[in-house]
């Protein structure tokens, strides 16, 4: 749910399991008007939800979008889930933004990461 | 683990859950010599593991690079992470593919799609 200019160049980290982690694909429609005010917005209210850990990005120009935001409970996902404003673009999005997409909400069993030294 | 010419533009579906997602977040170095044999024989090899449902793919150009790995149990997952020529590919890929990655391994609880009308 970042543009590319804002995409970050590192990966979250890997947290304490257990965690959750919603996984956003999906193929943009051609009609974008709206669409970065509208993410823009998404990140700022999410940063406020209670248990947000962080988001993952990534889009090959003209093709797939990926989002992966990771959340310490359940609870911290549902309030996403369930936020007026954060169901509201969704409604949007279906409307106008998205060709496709899939949801895949997770809980995290295992973690790790790698530094190059 | 595609490169981009291979970058499917139809996300996995929302398999009935649970299921596993396996979310690999990196950044690559500058050198990928041998990355692409390499990943392209990771494709074919994991098509072949019982229980693989498919993979999501997205990289921003130099940038964040995700893939999400589905399998139906975490048998088939096993199956994958312990195979003698993908351990020898993750081997090479910290020794001169990757600058950091992080890998969530998540059983999924929840999924949905949406394909517009």
């Amino acid at each position: 749910m970042s543009n590319d200019a804002q995409a970050p160049v590192v990966p979250v980290e890997a947290y304490e399991p257990p965690y959750y982690a919603a996984v956003f694909t999906a193929v943009r429609t051609q009609d974008q008007s709206g669409y970065s005010e509208t993410n823009e917005r998404m990140e700022d209210l999410v940063k406020g939800i209670p248990g947000y850990l962080g988001m993952d990005y990534a889009q090959t120009p003209g093709g797939l979008a990926i989002t992966v935001a990771y959340f310490r409970d359940a609870d911290a996902l549902t309030e996403w889930r369930t936020n007026a404003e954060h169901r509201a673009a969704q409604r949007r999005g279906q409307a106008e933004w998205y060709q496709r997409y899939t949801l895949h909400v997770a809980k995290v069993e295992r973690s790790h990461g790698f530094v190059r030294g």
